[in-house]
């Protein structure tokens, strides 16, 4: 799998992730630090001409350098439970349930990695992956949050409901998420921006959480509201 | 101007906006609610074939529907001061320095809409002006929120400062926004992506506030920090 441009690559360097090879544009001496710190991880440098870069990376912005990794790796659902009591934490994972846009994954990953989520759940079918979109959008934050690829969302809370994590379902009309207690193990789904969240999965949440609305309008794309929301589990979990 | 695709005409029937023309795909009649709609809002309706669509629309999805409207009219600072004293409320403005991704405008018009906030302030220079895609991406939000364009932020900051406006600066390594008093008048400057806001208008506002950050990336989109920075005025002003 690629990382595609600076911010991208330079949070895989500060990241676990083997890197297997770096491509650099020739003469580009602004890369110098990063091709150090990839040789410095083992990763094999390859110097080359613009059109290669240009070819690797499509059409998203390459800024000279692409780095090279095995393909994304997922973990499970264990996994972030793991991690959770690893740092002594209440759970806070979120669970995507139809996200289908790369741009809103990359953003909600990169909600989810600096507001402190343990990791994001999404589904292994009708769900974006992490591919090097993903990965650039999230300006890298892919790299330092766990997701894991669960054959069903469904599943996925009835398990962290037997795990005693309270389950809330994002969605319009719910109880107000300042009404919500976050302070503990908390999951929070979050629907499609076309289409919400699903009924059944609706149903088997603890509770339906929604944003108060003071417009007309009353929609937020899909990665704003996981932030708002994320942010006050950070509000009330880490503010005085 | 045109307004594209379902959403975006949806929101314009139901804002003061006069619609000149409404575009419709022959045939369609599932959008016959809006040709009424229109129709009532003395828009001349035309007909056409899929190919005229495609071809005003650009890259847009148009659903079969496109709204013109003579261009997008811009409020002064003033008027967005006034709508906040009509409805007896404390100010609540943003100021964008900068933002120069239409996408990023749009969807900050969509947070400011939903948060109800009284106006948006952008510059004249140097900032994605309010055009179709941004229409599209604000889900038609653009046409329920005022938007000032002026010829310079720091000149606006002055004049709300008068107005005895607190005038805070979204920025890295302020105070975090949960120990922020914002049920008061209150603007928000909201800086570039890719370069946060400039140095001198930082200087001019009273106070820098930023989002604790709980990560290793640690940013966040534009406009995710500004949704949930506005949605932390709504915490604070409106929920108990």
């Amino acid at each position: 799998m690629l990382s595609i441009g600076k911010n991208a690559v330079r949070e895989l360097l500060g990241a676990d992730t083997k890197i297997q090879k770096l491509y650099v544009l020739k003469g580009a001496h602004d890369l110098d630090k990063m091709v150090e710190g990839a040789r410095a991880k083992g990763a094999r440098i390859e110097f080359c001409e613009k059109r290669v870069l240009d070819k690797l990376a499509g059409e998203l912005r390459h800024q000279g350098v692409i780095a090279e990794t095995s393909d994304f790796e997922y973990c499970t659902l264990d996994d972030i439970l793991a991690i959770a009591k690893g740092k002594g934490e209440k759970a806070f994972i979120l669970l995507l349930d139809g996200i289908e846009d790369p741009h809103n994954l990359g953003s909600i990953l990169r909600v989810a990695e600096c507001a402190g989520a343990h990791g994001v759940v999404i589904p292994s079918r009708r769900s974006a992956t992490v591919n090097e979109t993903v990965i650039r959008i999230s300006a890298g934050a892919a790299n330092h949050v766990a997701v894991a690829k669960v054959g069903n969302i469904n599943d996925a809370i009835r398990k962290l409901k037997d795990e005693f994590v309270n389950v809330y379902c994002a969605d319009m009309g719910g109880e107000s998420i300042y009404d919500t207690r976050f302070d503990v193990d908390t999951a929070i789904v979050i629907g499609s921006e076309g289409f919400g969240v699903k009924e059944l999965t609706s149903k088997l949440c603890d509770k339906v959480i929604a944003l108060p609305q003071r417009g007309k309008v009353n929609s937020l794309n899909a990665s704003v509201a996981c932030g708002i929301i994320c942010y006050e589990v950070v509000r009330q979990r880490y503010s005085k």
